[in-house]
């Protein structure tokens, strides 16, 4: 069964989510740098492959086109907003972005929403604008549901171990590391160049944030990790153990 | 060359945009129904598609990531915001993000920016988030120049006489016609299945418009006029016609 | 019967909105350079004339103070925002503007509308305008109809043939032209001088826009099209056709 | 000399600004009840007045379209917002459209300006206004200067004493009393009929306000105190006192 | 009976608010210069300990915590915005503040509100911003009814005589004068040294604005009127008769 | 040496801001539940109190009013948005709050900030509120540098280890926890009462979130964690390890 769901005719999608009961996935990601030996693009396309995962697991589940721009790149979770390709827009764009997507898809009758980040910066404007939505739905008499999840939280403590057999230095620092390219790497083999990848420690940062933004601050390669041991088998451990994560919790939420 | 300028990594984009002269290309969509015969974003895919064949043909043309979600779609453009899959954001919404992506772009140094459009409805929203932008980057002491088109203002009479042998019924109905079809068949021909096409009339149109909506005033299918006679060869010569009039432009403008 | 609805005083606009019937025609204009042979409000006196002329062939129409300030004037349409004399709002307070103004009449108790716009540029912002009026006035349990309208769609072709008897260059270059200087003529003499009236080549555009706008696109005299064979007998055609037809169609849609 | 700056072509209003000595006069006012003796454009129809009074004075005042639609009418000013015909704005459209037109203003080379309020409740957000659009206009490197002023403030005591023989009840409850009612006579006859005037004691409130507005606390006339006493000989006076007192202010602020 | 919201831990809170019955008072105020003998935040602590004094005398009232930051500080009644130490806010941020802030404690049950506004500048917003909280409200089936009152207007005439036994030179002058710092003498005596207080005439202005402003208009000191013959007896006879009249008002508008 | 800023008259202020080497410390919080045994307010007085801590070490540190009012608590940090006293606002309105304040005290000459967060959900939204205010001033010429931090991110292992002898739960749930309770009770024992803090397991919860939230996720005290084993050394030993770290961070990073 398809599932994108701009990939439908709208009769189809019609038969899809009549009844309420189609899951409606809204990958979220950011056009940001992550490194010299990846493209820019793989906060989008890590959630939406994700999504497609997940989706066909589901009974009934369906992608939406994904919200591409994200929050401006913070320093310690991606390097900061100031790397060349590095694409950012305003907290209030992303918050009225999401409120309106979400909306636009209720008002097509879909009560369940899960929303896939795929960008660490987005989360708190995505949760404004989800309460944004919910509240003018609510004004039309429409309640929805939705979850918000960053796919990297269902990677369990087995699969750290395998992904990274000489010790994990931490989520802070997998910014264009490890894990994104390992999932790159199963995914779309062609935007990853591992030769490219530096070799460096993880970054390490004061307990505080400067701004505007200290480039001294960050690696000179944009990665707060070294990438150099991502490999295809890791990416797909990693894929796996997060879409079947992702699909068990929508089953056990929304069923 | 790569165009597409996401799949680049950053230090490869920070080498294309040195100078400011890389023209920087955006398309601009929407997620909306487009008759029973065809996916519902064309008109994300096909200025993404027109863009990277203009890219092609420039000394150093970069394609962004498209803005994907666009304005409320018009009974009379696009057969209205009712249809289930016809997914549109606020007016502001559109021009925040409109000014933000540019803004970001011309950060990174560039200043020459060509917005490629799908959506009719976005139009007059697109031109107020490039005012915005403008201020917004003057005030930083930054001068970029944005050159806003719809592709299908670069259809010529010759190309007209051609897709449309029995006579061309106007613009205005071409939503989900001929027009759009043919292109989708060229360009992403899994995503049409013309078997679906339904024959009618084109639409018309008292010379008002009324909100709410009424849906009594646009055929069934949502299409505005009959998607029968698209074929692949009328998609391929419109393509041309499209890519090789925009990059005349923009050589033209921007050299 | 007296149609100036800020005329009456408020004990009789009770009574004639009271069931609410009327027919509340608000007039959406532009302070803009029209040439110079003319003043720079026709946007907005030649929309409030045509409604006072429409309301005068209703059982109960009602013409609303104008909304005078209108959005940024486009090269192609208006000649551009660079003109002394050209005083533009944003799209945002635009869109702001009409959805208040909508919601205050609609909290009197109307609930049909007629909105008649002089100004191309403003239509987008208003419908998105209308979008967030019916919304919030849904939120309060209101359900309101608007019609929208721009004049000159009401011109037939008969008409046509009258005013331009050496054949019509088109409405694309009609600003400050022979359309809008007969009906200034016709309704207000005084702020012509057809003397000034320069004699010009239609212009002639480019496929595309370019922002900043390029002065040096636009005839000198700030009209798109000479509006020397303007006339005040073409301005009555023009009038009798435009009220006539929004008359018919209001009743048509109204009762 | 003319000074209905919308009146003017642009060749003509181009001459008239040059050299940034122009003063900009412009009238903000609301549609409003006041009273049923009188229509419910006062606010709007006396500040114009005034600032064509005014600008007659000056060497070379131009008096701008004015903005029309004001902030909500409050129980104590203006008798509230919830009497049909009171039509009134929310505060940051009002806020947004001072903004716009008095940068649009200045982006014409005027540097001078003079808003004429008509409306209490706007006073406010008028300042914010002002306050928004001066620095709009220096991050482009423009500095204006802009007077605020309330046409009544101009009312001095010895004017009292000839209008209000009996004794001055205060400007609170002047709401479509014999200071608006007499204006009005003088301005525009026409919009008054005294006899419908409602004689009632002047209206006393507590030192609070409700939200929402409790309408047993305003007369049933909508007017705070009796305009039966308005005379169009004080009305002229009034005129006078005001026109020649905002005058004087203008050329010792801005000479 | 404890008075201040935010120091009850929230069941007490809950049990407090039970049946909607509570009067939930709010402190507004702002951080400006209120002259040389004094500190910066009297708009903020006259009205948070007026509050307390109110809610002491009522069944069930409560002082939630203030919101101290107000809008811009004007020449005429705070001596302008200029001066260091006054910190304002924008008029949109102080609108969505206020509107927030009892769409909040509304959501919790609570049905009646005063707000008690100490800085004369915010309260057109303040007005704003209620109004915009009970149709957020109102959408959601929640009716909430707003009192809102500055203190001063609860000085009667013979407080007057008694505080300024040399006669009163008006409101319009009292900043930082005799009835703040009589006030902050009785409540805050630590934040007072009258010593610095500057003795000069009340200040003189004329009868418009002028933005920029000049801070020649205003005394050095920043004091519209001088302090000195401020009292700790004055300030409790300021203090006593405000919360006094507040807490009848309440009684009799809310039970 | 006075730190508290608004305590201070606006002459001793003027002179302490004097040549722009202040630190100006603004905390930041949140008026939320935090278990039955404490008041709502922990999130403004301990970064209030950590500040004026600090400032006591710098060679001039000022602490601004606090900022009071912050971001909707979350389920798995604060205990969600639906328990009494809970009082949250939009993003949008905390964006600018933050954005405002910024500016004015820049506006007086300030260029040395540290924001001091006492709530986690209001992180990414102060991000924002800086990024907009650090561009408006740069629009206007000033440069200034704002330093951001939480103050639990200076605890330290050792203090966790003495202030959790029998192991640390985590961050994730020490809402209404030993950390704050602790704090509240070295620097506010009043607003304490242990007798009422429950004791329960710490939260677990699944690793996405809900939106409208499930009140069944969270332990009915709404603590994350039990405060059973706070005590007045602990909130003395937290107190000192956060002061002093904060002092070092900013002597290091503003000297």
């Amino acid at each position: 069964m398809m599932v994108r769901l701009a990939d439908l005719d709208w009769k189809t999608y019609e038969a899809r989510v009549a009844g309420g009961d189609a899951v409606i996935l809204l990958p979220i990601g950011a056009i940001e740098q992550h490194g010299p030996h990846m493209s820019m693009n793989p906060d989008v396309l890590i959630p939406e492959a994700i999504s497609e995962g997940v989706a066909g697991l589901l009974e009934n589940g369906l992608v939406a086109h994904p919200i591409s721009y994200g929050y401006k790149s913070q320093v310690k979770s991606g390097g900061g907003n100031f790397f060349p390709g590095t694409t950012c827009i305003d907290g209030k764009t992303l918050i009225d972005m999401i409120r309106d997507v979400i909306v636009a898809y209720a008002r097509h009758g879909n009560r369940k929403f899960v929303l896939v980040n795929g960008h660490y910066e987005n989360s708190m404007f995505i949760v404004e604008g989800i309460d944004l939505a919910l509240e003018r739905l609510r004004h039309d008499g429409i309640n929805a549901n939705v979850m918000l999840l960053s796919y990297w939280d269902y990677v369990n403590k087995d699969t750290i171990g395998k992904v990274f057999p000489d010790g994990f230095t931490g989520w802070d620092v997998e910014h264009g590391g490890v894990l994104e390219t390992s999932l790159m790497l199963h995914l779309h083999p062609g935007l990853v160049n591992l030769d490219k990848a530096v070799d460096h420690e993880p970054a390490t940062f004061p307990p505080y944030d400067i701004f505007p933004s200290d480039p001294s601050w960050v690696p000179a390669s944009g990665t707060l990790s070294s990438a150099r041991k991502a490999t295809v088998e890791s990416g797909k451990l990693l894929f796996d153990v997060c879409v079947e994560g992702i699909a068990e919790s929508i089953k056990g939420q929304f069923s």
